[in-house]
């Protein structure tokens, strides 16, 4: 089993060594964690942009501390473990495609709808059918519209947060006092108790009217359907 | 948005600072993961066992180069941010519990089922919907026997590989010839088309029936139901 877990790459400068299609792809993934990125290779797929392309043979020298994260897609396996032990003496996580031995982490079968993400792993058992778990974990979020839910709940969460406490400084950085757990507690009943086709549904002004309700009750019937 | 990886921690020593529920539940999690757990605290949840358990206060020179992972559920604020401090230092992937911008990962809602895991973020938009998408995965995957179907398909694969390439001193270490490529797409076949039912529902004879057949058709009317 692995540990799963969600790197922060937030301006964090990630390398990518390699131009084909897998390095292509790996480019993609980080540039979704909004991370920065630099790409060497003689040849560079045209589909890699918005990053740092240095278009030449790599060299180990090019791997240096100010990298978070090394991803390694070449096909050459001598130069893939060097890379894996540079990585190692400079202690900089790192993934070598193609190669288990040679990796901190793995990629999995990953879904990415607006805020949601869920990740797929059969732990090298089956990897042809995490697509297929993918694909029907896919099918269940669409029909119920669960990353719209989750977006909306967002959107409450951050003008409940905007009426509530406008001026504690505290907020933006996640530690919590009294007045945020009371908040949360709320917002839970209605994550726990609206359906997720409900959550989707809302509009502005119902947002607004839910605010509107705190901290009063807060069931479906009580803020939306009431009269 | 996150990266989400599994990382390996097979083996590697993991440091958890804390021994409330919180660090408990750190403990349960790398453990899974087969990490080799060291815990220090002056009082340690009695649920926490099979690590190394290390009873008085923190110092901040436990943290060394020897960790490969430093997770850390302590009360104290100030505490928190000098170990976070401490393990940027010595490079050390580091994850403290409350404290958002002292991580270098985040840990999500997961689903652990024999070789399945799913992973399920909704990147600090409504956790508490991660719950509940969870828990409507879970269902389907408990309805579908999804992790039955990935051991056996895990299981054909290992018979296969003994069948076919019993010899190749390359099959431990993950590197692909064109035997395995061959082995490999015929086994994605049957991955892509018999239901999760269908596998999870193989029996040892059939397992070794289907073995049999390769590479031949595979279907499962070529196979389990033919006369």
């Amino acid at each position: 089993m692995s540990l799963v877990v969600a790197w922060q790459l937030k301006n964090k400068k990630v390398l990518i060594i390699g131009g084909g299609e897998v390095a292509q792809g790996r480019v993609e993934l980080v540039q979704k964690a909004s991370a920065s990125v630099t790409v060497i290779a003689p040849e560079i797929d045209e589909r890699v942009k918005n990053c740092q392309v240095i278009k030449r043979e790599f060299e180990l020298a090019d791997i240096t501390n100010e990298y978070e994260m090394v991803l390694s897609a070449v096909d050459d396996r001598t130069v893939s473990r060097q890379i894996y032990q540079r990585c190692k003496e400079l202690k900089i996580p790192v993934n070598v495609a193609d190669m288990p031995p040679e990796c901190d982490f793995y990629f999995g079968s990953m879904i990415n709808r607006g805020p949601l993400q869920v990740m797929v792993s059969t732990n090298g058992n089956a990897p042809r059918l995490a697509k297929r778990v993918r694909e029907l974990i896919e099918d269940r979020v669409d029909e119920l519209g669960v990353d719209v839910a989750i977006e909306k709940v967002g959107d409450l969460r951050q003008r409940l947060r905007e009426k509530t406490v406008p001026n504690d400084e505290n907020i933006d950085t996640g530690y919590e006092v009294d007045t945020i757990k009371t908040r949360m507690k709320w917002i839970s009943n209605i994550c726990d108790d609206w359906s997720f086709n409900q959550m989707a549904s809302l509009t502005d002004e119902q947002l607004d009217a839910i605010v509107d309700k705190y901290p009063g009750p807060c069931s479906w019937e009580d803020i939306i359907s009431s009269p």
